[in-house]
């Protein structure tokens, strides 16, 4: 559940790595997959947008080679390498550079998938780097720039590097939907049978909006900070962009809120429901016990070993007596349904 | 009652939209139902105040007709499809784009209805997109733009954008008003009958208070852009009004806290009544319990069947037995009613 | 409890309006009851410091007369009209205008009454609008006026709109002063004799702090615009008595948010005194049973029929399992005393 | 408990004023006690440092020659007689006018008692007034004052004002330790014996962290001003040792936060822990019925006066019964210790 | 628990202070340990980097040798005095003051345990002191000052300040991996065998957590005052270190925020954990009771002495009333299965 705070990539699982390049601009478009570092480089500085994704952070001394190649200051190559960032932009005199989470609900039990992505947007270069989680984030980016009439294709690094944060920003409304389906459930199981269980699918569902929030909310101050203008590498017309993706942020912020405020108020409800099926219990103790208590003891007095008992000789003594106790019976019953217990 | 977040209008949907022009000034009006978006462009850069409504949001063809002739960024087109919109506003070079809800109450039952509004302002131009649900909600404003005498007449574009800002911000008041109706049924219910019924219907309320929040709040944010004076287009004297509708909106907020406060309370006077009642049952249970068990227990002495029991041959022996019985449950409910129990 | 959220005077209510003047400088006071504006007009501009006192809000023709005699803007007249207005100020050109809440305890119920005023600072004038609620709320400063040596006279009309609020401010204080006496008895309640009613009347106090709250709050706001000096009518001397009212607010919402603090713990200590009650009762059911239960069963075995109980013969059989029994009961009893529930 | 808002002193009260003088620069102290302000006015404008602290509000004649000596504002002087103040700071041409609150645990009890300080900084002089509580507060500074070799004979009236606020931050220290103090023993008590007073204290605690916190917040604010450099009167170099104080307060302010953090951790398992008990009762009473009412049940079997029972004609009937009677018990005993009820 | 706030060092305990100096450039490294302080100013203007690592606050004899020979302010030196600080920057002409504190778990019991460091860093000085906690905190700092290829020694005291800082911030990651496993195992103990102990463990591991968020808080501002460039001795290229700093404090009070809502979580669930138990106390005996007593009371019938029970003198009589009472036991039994009760 809990997971060490400050993780990063042990060098064995960073064998597997890929490097897929495009290179386009309005007529023409490479898309390779590159075998080393030293391919891309050149392409860093020609006219036409260079966008290289590295699909497992590789190990060190592939990417000294990109660092050299793309002047990356240590601090950012520190943070790629550190799995557990928190979503930040920093802007550096030559490059943006941006640290998000990609989020995917993946099997039966929904369960979240986080991958990290660090996006390096320069003037004619943007970097990308996965952790490599099946399922191809980015393809619809893809798609995009295969497509010569779409807009990608007649923008600069900036649109792109927007392109691909509003992909990640996506897929935070799907698992908001995930999230919109469990809480309906979870209505429903409140209604019809309440249990532990259902306490516990609560927390959970709690737990697990707080990892989208954690993920949203600082990426939304990064975003603020993109569109103030800091940079001169993310243009003016791209703005507006940014402003698009910052509210359908505050939006998901929002109904993460009100997700809460609505499981907050299924507890006290699942509490309430406790208390009442105590309640009931109590009521079905109290009647049965209320009605025989007195019927045993007048059954007792009768057994009572006395001498001189005259009822007991009586002819009538025992249908009497049956009379009575059915009699007090009945008084008990329907004091209990004038109380409404019954 | 949870609903996908990020839902947009199907094209299916889309066929019915109705185009309803008004051009006018002090002395003229031109009202009309316009087939085509064709009609209304010419009317753009008249000096008379063009109000165009499109009753349902259009086919995409026909959206992009508008588009081309009213110069509207692909970002505001993208918004004015997302049927989700948070409220905000956009302050562009030519117009201000405003998103915001109406929302209205409908059937037997209060539930709230909520239909988007966008609203562009140019200069010489008003266009809003509705969704089309039933019950014209500008029809007041229409009204005012019929009547030659009207403030309405004499102002510019900004005022009649004000004017279809307030009376969404009147329907608001509305919905208040039928919350405190149901408050005030809520706390009866609560004196009268709790019931597991009363705290679910107290969960639905605070979560339609919720929804209203949800469109007023950001309204309030996207009101104090417009009136801090970025745009040229919102004048100087309609600032006041702007301001006017913020007081009001503040206003709708304060009173959402107080019923949000009071329905907290409510909660709390529901559970502790819940408490009370199971106390009561339990001073039943006891109350009975203890007086019946020790009468039982003399019952069960004088039924043991040992030979010599001097007491059984008495001839007094049963009726003291009997008194003995009656002294002990006087003195048990002397007792509790000392404790206050009975 | 609950009211309609923007009400506005039915035009019936509003007949029976008295228009109160005075008139006054250093060393000349007029004091008279108008019959109609005309005559307060004259007066707007002569050097002296002119208040306008309307009792009830007038009917609108007499309104007309006032607002163009004063020229006041059509949203402040609408606002002096709606009745439910939030405590604001509006800085505009001419004048200052403020409208806030007085309240006043009335009745043996102590139940809060609220009044809402509207103040127009001009240079040479001041003009109040009162809802005509019994008890002269501006009493205090009238009497000021009149006495030839207080400050009032020798001030300008800022200085009476700060006399004016600090006197509504001075019944908060008031108001205040009754809630310390109510949550006294509250305490008293809760310790002695804590019962359902007693938690009602902590959420009724807590609704009504919450009115108070919200009459205290936003004029703090419109204080501090005033005071921040946007308006040439509110001289630099006078700002430090309004920072002095300001200081006054602050102090009365501390002052709110102990009270509250101390009803959210008075609600917790009632909570549990349920609760600590329902542990002495199902002490109580515990006690009993567990003594009597065993003794029953006791005399149960000696009322079995068995032709072959070789103790029921015995002499001494009776006195001996009296004596069982009573050891038995004596053990449980010092138990009970050992685990403190007796 | 709560006490009159708005109080001020009685003009009876007043009586017992003490003047008490201190006049010194490096080289030089005059220290003694004044019978009239008059003696004092003289020495305002000396180039030494004079002290004047008047020891309880001084009746209304007296002060208004100390205010026209040294040219006090009418609103302070207002303040000053107010004995509800919240603490502020007023900074005027002449003068810094500060308010605070000194705080003491007197007695047994550990009640805190508060007074409240007034403190005029002038260029040539310093004033404070004091409600003239037991426990001379400014002892410390006095000892300071009187010793030649301590820096305070070597710094101006700013710095004077500062040791002054200073001393009533180390009491504010003191009231911390004692309140650290009450925790330890309330966490002792709800761990060895937790009862509804605990609980109370609890409350107790909290409502006087309140009054603390009443005292420090505002005065963190007022420090924040006076730090700020607004008046000429505090010099850059006594500003390092008042940021001192405002990271004093600071931390006070975050004790103060941790504590009522544990205190509510405290309300919490006391809450739980009356549970437990009642969980605990209700076991030992479920425990005791089910191992009785089935033996009971067949005491009372072979209790039934049927004439064609074989059991109980045999010779061995009674002691298989009371085998089998046995055995049930036994069974149930293990059912309970495996549901670890025992 | 609790400890006085305000504590300063005894000068018995301060007696074994040890001086370790390091002075570095490129190429050169001195490293020894100090008697006097006298041997350290030499060092203090020499272009190489100074760093005086004081182990226990010295005697004050000792320290003002210090303060003299570096310039230190009175307050600064207070504030090193002074073990109770908040974290805390001073930016003086000299040099820039930082306050925070260490964190270590140590023992079987996690307990943490903290240190106050004072960090000065001047132009070509860097002066620490310890607490002298065992365990060298900044040992890993020393390994890169002795190697001579580490980025270190080619940079400036403001570069080592951060170095320093940075070494702190890494342990408190190592504090919340603690937190982290502990969460898990209360976690496991909540499902497994919730007590009354898991609730004080709850609320330990929250103050716990207090704690930490009271080292990291207050050292956010601190680094963000240091960032901020308003000393000339922090380099712009330092500047993103501290950043990075900054962003590691963010994530960790983000994590904590996370934690303390899944505590928060965990309460709730032990709280409904124990009415659950509760509840099902209640049923066994309510199943007990009404199974047992209406089968108890047809044996109290038979029971009687009645001269005329006809019943009893039949042959099949018994059997025929035991078959009742199986009935009604089987009666009982179904219809508590079908409420799920068993």
């Amino acid at each position: 559940m809990t997971t060490k705070v400050k993780s990063s990539l042990s060098k064995t699982e960073a064998k597997n790595n890929k490097i897929y390049v495009f290179d386009y601009d309005v007529n023409n478009l490479i898309e390779k997959e590159a075998r080393s570092i030293d391919e891309c480089v050149d392409l860093k500085n020609t006219p036409s947008v260079t966008w290289i994704n590295v699909d497992r952070v590789p190990p060190v001394g592939f990417l000294d080679k990109l660092t050299l190649g793309f002047d990356l200051h240590p601090v950012v190559i520190d943070d790629i390498f550190n799995l557990n960032q928190r979503p930040k932009v920093e802007i550096l005199d030559d490059y943006v550079y941006l640290v998000f989470k990609m989020l995917e609900t993946n099997g039966p039990k929904n369960k979240i998938e986080s991958e990290q992505v660090s996006l390096v947007v320069g003037e004619k270069f943007v970097i990308t780097f996965q952790q490599g989680i099946e399922g191809d984030t980015f393809a619809k980016v893809r798609e995009k720039i295969r497509n010569p009439k779409s807009r990608l294709r007649s923008q600069g690094t900036d649109y792109l590097g927007y392109a691909l944060i509003d992909s990640a920003v996506d897929g935070y409304f799907d698992i908001l939907d995930s999230f919109s389906d469990r809480l309906e459930k979870l209505e429903e199981q409140l209604i019809n049978e309440p249990s532990p269980r259902t306490l516990k699918e609560i927390y959970a569902l709690k737990r697990e909006m707080l990892h989208l929030r954690k993920a949203v909310w600082p990426l939304r101050e990064a975003i603020t900070i993109m569109e103030r203008g800091e940079s001169q590498l993310i243009k003016k017309t791209t703005r507006i962009y940014l402003r698009d993706v910052y509210d359908h942020l505050i939006q998901i912020i929002d109904t993460i809120e009100t997700y809460r405020e609505m499981l907050s108020g299924m507890v006290d409800i699942y509490l309430s429901s406790i208390n009442n099926k105590m309640n009931s219990v109590m009521k079905v103790l109290t009647v049965i016990t209320t009605i025989f208590m007195p019927l045993s003891f007048i059954a007792g007095i009768y057994g009572m070993n006395f001498k001189h008992m005259p009822e007991l000789e009586h002819v009538w003594g025992y249908p009497f007596v049956l009379g009575v106790m059915a009699t007090v019976a009945l008084i008990m019953l329907l004091y209990f349904q004038r109380k409404k217990w019954l």
